[in-house]
C-alpha cells in the first residue's frame, strides 16, 4: 500500500473544501460540490472522487464555470420545474430545485426537472439516491461532450451520457444504478492513460475509426457506446430529453462550446420523479414488498445488485477512511502551491 | 420465392379479423389487435406480424384473455391515469388511455399512464410512434414473462422487457426506437426454432446455465440480457415501473400466474409522455430544430437511425404488399378449420 495513502472521510472533505476554495468557488459551491465529491470516495468511486479536484481545478482556470453562479428556480408548469444555473455547477442548481420537484411530484403523482446551463461533472446516482431516500421513484439523464462513436459510424457525436436510476426499499439502502452509455466512463480511460495501462477492445476507436487498446488514442478518436446499437438508440435518446427537450445543448454543441480548452461539459440535465403512493394509494406498501421479492430472486441466485458494492464500500470507509494513490494526492496538493 | 406468398396490406387486415373474430374477440377488440398486426407487417417486422395470430389463438384457446373486456379509465392524479384493461388485450386499453394521457401531459408538461390486468403480445413502438406524431415525447415500458437472467445469474426472472421512446420531429416520420433489454426478443428465437436455425452465442443459455446456439434449449432455459451488467439493470427497472409501481405483475409472477399454459404474458405497462411545449413554451420550434443537426450528424456518417428501416419497408409495402413465409400462412389458414 506504499503507492496509497490513507485519508478519513473528513480529511476527503477538508481536501476538497481547500482547493475548491482556493479556486474561487462560492462558499454554497464549495458546499454543494463537496458532497459529490466525498460521496464519490466514500462510495469507492475513484473516477467521481478527489480525482475530479484536478478537474475543476482545470475547468476553473479554463473560465469554463461561473464561481460565485446562483442558480434561479422557474416554476413553468403544474409538473415541470427548471432551474438556471447561471453557469455555475450542477449540484447546488439541483439542491435548490429538488423540493420543488418532490412536491410538484407528490402533488401530481409524476414531475420532471430541467436544469440548465450548467457545469457538469459529477455522478448521478447521489441524486437518484435522494430523491429515492425521500420515497420517490427517480430517474436523471445528461449528455455531456461528443466524445462517443453512434453504432455504425467513426465520429464522435455522443456524451457518455449516463442514465441513472433511483427506487425506495423500505428499511434498506435504495435501488440506484448509475450507468454511461458509452462503453465505460471516460473517467476510467482517464485513469487508464494517466496510469500508462492498455484498455479492452470495445473501449473505443482512434481517430480513423480503427479498434484501439490505446487510452490516448481513444480519448483523441472515440469511444463506443455499450450494447452496439441499443446503447447508441438509448444515448440519442439522452441527447435529446436533456438537450433540445429542456432548451439546453447537445454535446457537440457543448464540445464546440468548449472550444478546445478541455473543461467539463456545459449543458443540461432532465430528472423525473414518481410518486408511488399517487400510483398506489393505501397499497403502496404491499406492492413495494412485492418489489422486495424481485431484489430477492436476482440476489438470491448470485448475481449482484448494481448498488451493492457501493452500499458495501459506504458501510467499510466510514470506520475505515478511504486509499488514494499517492500520484494523484501529490497532483492535487499541487494545486495549493 | 416460391416459399413466400405475397399479401396486400388489406389482405393481411382481413386475415387477422377474420382469425381474431373466430376466435371470439369482441369487435373493439379485433379492430385495436388487427391494428398492430397489420402495422408489424407493413413494416416488416415479421415477429410482430402474423405470426401473432398463432400467439393470439394458444392464448385465447388456453383461456388467458378475456374476449370482450372493456377497459375502464381511472383519472387518479393530475399527471397519472390507469386503465384497468380488465384482463382484456392491452391495445384497446392502450387506445381508450390515450387521449387522457396526452391532455394531461400538454396540462401539466409531463405525465404517466399505467396499463392494468392487460394481456401483451404487441411490439411498443406504435404507442410512442403515435404520440409523437401528436407532438408528445414518449416512452413505454413492459415487463412480459421471467425468461431472462440476470447478468451474472442463471434463472430467468425478468421479461425480456422491451423499452421504446418516440420523439416528435417535424416534416419527418417521429424518430422512434423499441428494443427488448434481452440480447434479441423472443419472438426472434422462436423464429429461428420454427426454421430450424441456430442462434448466435449470447443470446441465451441452457436450462443448466451453459450457454447454448440451440433455439429450444434457450427457449427452455433462460435468454441473455444485451449489454451485460447495463441491460440487466435496465431490465430490472422496467420490472419495477411497469410492475409494482402501478400495482401489476412482475415477469415472474407473470409466468407463475401462467401456469405453464405458455400463454402470452399478463401484466401492465407503462408510459410517459412530456410536452415539449411546456418544457420551451415559444422556443419549441428551435429547440426541436437543434434536434434536427443531431440526427443529421447520427445519418450523415453513415449510422442508422433506428425506425430508418421501418419507415422504408413502410413506404414500399404500401404499395407492393408483404412477403409471408408459405408455412406460417398455412399455419394461420389452419386456424379456421
Amino acid at each position: 500500500m506504499a503507492d496509497k495513502v490513507r485519508l478519513s472521510l473528513d480529511e476527503v472533505r477538508s481536501l476538497a473544501e481547500v482547493v475548491l476554495s482556493r479556486y474561487g468557488l462560492s462558499e454554497r459551491h464549495v458546499e454543494a460540490v463537496s458532497d459529490t465529491i466525498v460521496a464519490g470516495e466514500r462510495d469507492e468511486c475513484a473516477s467521481h472522487g478527489i480525482y475530479r479536484l484536478l478537474v475543476c481545478a482545470h475547468t476553473i482556470k479554463a473560465g469554463k464555470v461561473a464561481l460565485d453562479a446562483e442558480p434561479v428556480v422557474h416554476d413553468i408548469a403544474p409538473a415541470l420545474v427548471k432551474v438556471d444555473a447561471q453557469g455555475g455547477y450542477a449540484q447546488l442548481a439541483f439542491k435548490l430545485g429538488k423540493p420543488v420537484l418532490a412536491e410538484k411530484a407528490r402533488r401530481c403523482g409524476i414531475a420532471a426537472m430541467g436544469l440548465n446551463n450548467c457545469v457538469h461533472f459529477a455522478a448521478l446516482w447521489p441524486e437518484v439516491e435522494e430523491l429515492a431516500r425521500d420515497g420517490l421513484v427517480a430517474f436523471a439523464f445528461t449528455p455531456s461532450h461528443a466524445w462517443v462513436a453512434p453504432a455504425g459510424g467513426k465520429k464522435p457525436i455522443f456524451g457518455t451520457n449516463p442514465i441513472a436510476f433511483g427506487w425506495p426499499r423500505p428499511g434498506e439502502h435504495p435501488y440506484v444504478f448509475d450507468f454511461a452509455t458509452s462503453a465505460v466512463a471516460r473517467g476510467e480511460i482517464e485513469l487508464h492513460r494517466r496510469e500508462g495501462k492498455p484498455i479492452p477492445l470495445g473501449w473505443g476507436i482512434d481517430a480513423d475509426g480503427n479498434p484501439t487498446t490505446d487510452a490516448a488514442a481513444a480519448l483523441e478518436g472515440a469511444m463506443l457506446t455499450f450494447g452496439g446499437h441499443k446503447g447508441s438508440a438509448l444515448s440519442t435518446m439522452i441527447e435529446l430529453i436533456a438537450g433540445p427537450l429542456i432548451g439546453d445543448m447537445t454535446s457537440a454543441e457543448s464540445i464546440a462550446y468548449d472550444g478546445g480548452a478541455k473543461a467539463s461539459p456545459h449543458g443540461g440535465e432532465l430528472i423525473i420523479a414518481i410518486d408511488p403512493a399517487r400510483f398506489l394509494g393505501s397499497l403502496a406498501a404491499e406492492h413495494l414488498a412485492r418489489a422486495e421479492a424481485l431484489f430477492e430472486g436476482i440476489a438470491g441466485q448470485g448475481a449482484r445488485l448494481p448498488s451493492q458494492r457501493r452500499y458495501e464500500a459506504r458501510a467499510r470507509t466510514a470506520t475505515e477512511g478511504v486509499y488514494v494513490p499517492r500520484k494523484l494526492l501529490e497532483d492535487i496538493q499541487a494545486l495549493l502551491d
